[in-house]
């Protein structure tokens, strides 16, 4: 596998990008390909003994997409930005994959305008795989987009339910439908339409609503939303669990020696349990429904987490996702039925 | 003050529901009427030394609703309800406040019907606090309302505010609209067409929009949101801290005896920081705009968690937030604007 790396997107960049990226071509055996201002990579490069024995080259840039910028007006005008490039260079065929951990906004749409979508799927999803002690839940979407009609939650739901297929290797991924009451009749406009809709389909195992405590229990394996709730709950649980350690690491300080001395004796097994949860090992979320492997990882990305993300890439491509969701939707006749909906589908 | 308690309401009544009240009555000086089955309830009240000796009396019914009936049919029918024969006990002016940790929809139906919607607001909100490192987070709604207009989340703004002053005591309190990014442009059609109406209001202090990481961070003191995504965000909340809880358990229990020791040593930290965060304080959620004060408690409220919820409504009572609300309603002209939205207030 071949993957395109934004080096200049993140909160860390290029450094914790760079680094990341060497540990991944020597651990997954992959191509990298760093795309950003050259200089400033192979600086990054120069404190990291025996990256020149990997398969590591760097292809220069010199624009920038900031987090502050208008997605779409910025990918439109800079294009040589390293977001843009890197993208480019999969739908040229240059690259299998791309990863970005710069404005999601901005890869968001660098992927639908280059990469285009993939026949039959109306908007992408990014699927963010949240920990749970079961394993792993796929929330789909977690941003990309709002105000759904029920065919993009059941194109979602059957993206989701590939990629759970196909990449965690879970056989008959558990789909739920998230909604504020396990009754059918239950909740909003959006989930009473979209809920005897997934019920009629073919390629998913639909078992109905999930609710809110059901994402960090495990309860599915992929969980369908409007990426609004998905984005709030996402930025929500990040949160919680931020403070949670800010106040904990607090209450040990305040509690003195005693306190001190049950961390100390404590660490082993929480730092067991944070591997279990694969915490700093979830660093990306594959936006499905792309002509292609584009990868989105979080904003304030370590080493670590870059690592992870290009690990996960190796995985969607290993898994031939593409394949597999263009398949899904053949089976699927429902998701071009327009009738569906009384609608259209370019409306 | 007096409170009716629905005493058959929530998953260990009436055992718990009425240790909770007779301990509320001791501490705050209140009277409580305990409605439901006179023999069960007179059954738990013997085990309690001393109860007779507090204000409290009992009003026998018959019947209860329970939870997974359809609320509003359950209303209607089940006139001698537990929940039904509290709401009306408010209405008819034996009592200030009702008290249900029973159904949620049963006790949110009764008050909508017995109780009724203060004139100029269309529907009553739940308003839940959420604990963090700041205070108290006020979420509206968490489950009331869904597909929710403009206005709504307008009038859930206005009645949290007060909330957050009069009973909370925070002189200014700090109003968010729950969106996924922080400028006026991000977000559904909902947050888009709601933010410019919140900016106009007098009666609040409109800083812009949440994001779902500022609620546990307390960016905020009263965050307002459409009933199905604060729904969600609660139970999402409950589960991540059930399960990290668990985890940690589990994970103390397999360390062995150095895990056991750690955690036995940080014991009085962690339980000083659980008072912190009011954790079991939090008992009760006021159902915000009927005309009454009505206090939505937790299905698996326990004895404390009911002490709380029942001086939630004395804070409710003796903050005066009915008149408040009524007040806030005067000034703020522009929610009897129908030109608003450029729909009438009934449709």
């Amino acid at each position: 596998m071949k993957i395109a790396v934004d080096a200049m997107g993140g909160d860390f960049a290029p450094k914790e990008i760079v680094t990341g990226s060497v540990a991944a071509a020597k651990k997954y055996g992959c191509s990298v390909v760093l795309v950003g201002d050259e200089p400033q990579i192979r600086e990054v490069l120069d404190t990291l003994p025996g990256w020149d024995k990997l398969d590591i080259s760097i292809h220069h840039t010199t624009e920038i997409i900031g987090m502050g910028e208008h997605p779409a007006k910025a990918v439109m005008r800079k294009k040589d930005a390293s977001v843009v490039v890197a993208t480019r260079l999969v739908s040229e065929g240059e690259c299998d994959a791309v990863l970005s951990a710069g404005s999601t906004g901005a890869a968001v749409t660098a992927a639908q305008f280059i990469l285009k979508r993939i026949k039959g799927i109306d908007r992408p999803s990014i699927a963010t795989p949240m920990p749970s002690p079961e394993g792993t839940t796929l929330l789909m979407d977690s941003g990309a987009n709002v105000d759904c009609k029920p065919r993009h939650l059941m194109q979602s739901a059957m993206m989701g339910s590939v990629y759970a297929k196909y990449v965690l290797g879970i056989e008959n991924p558990r789909v739920g439908l998230l909604n504020i009451g396990e009754e059918e009749t239950k909740g909003n406009e959006q989930a009473r339409t979209t809920y005897p809709l997934l019920k009629q389909m073919k390629t998913i195992n639909f078992l109905g609503n999930a609710e809110g405590r059901d994402i960090p229990k495990g309860t599915f394996d992929v969980v369908v939303c409007d990426g609004f709730v998905g984005n709030v709950v996402l930025k929500f649980g990040e949160g919680l669990a931020k403070t949670i350690i800010g106040l904990l690491k607090e209450a040990v300080k305040e509690g003195g020696l005693r306190a001190k001395l049950g961390a100390l004796l404590l660490m082993p097994a929480c730092k067991k349990l944070a591997r279990r949860l694969d915490v700093e090992e979830n660093g990306g979320a594959p936006l499905l429904g792309v002509d292609g492997c584009c990868i989105i990882a979080h904003g304030s990305s370590s080493a670590k987490s870059i690592k992870s993300a290009i690990g996960m890439a190796d995985g969607y491509v290993k898994g031939d996702v593409l394949a597999h969701i263009e398949e899904a939707i053949m089976k699927e006749e429902i998701l071009d039925d327009a009738a569906l909906t009384g609608k259209s589908r370019n409306e």
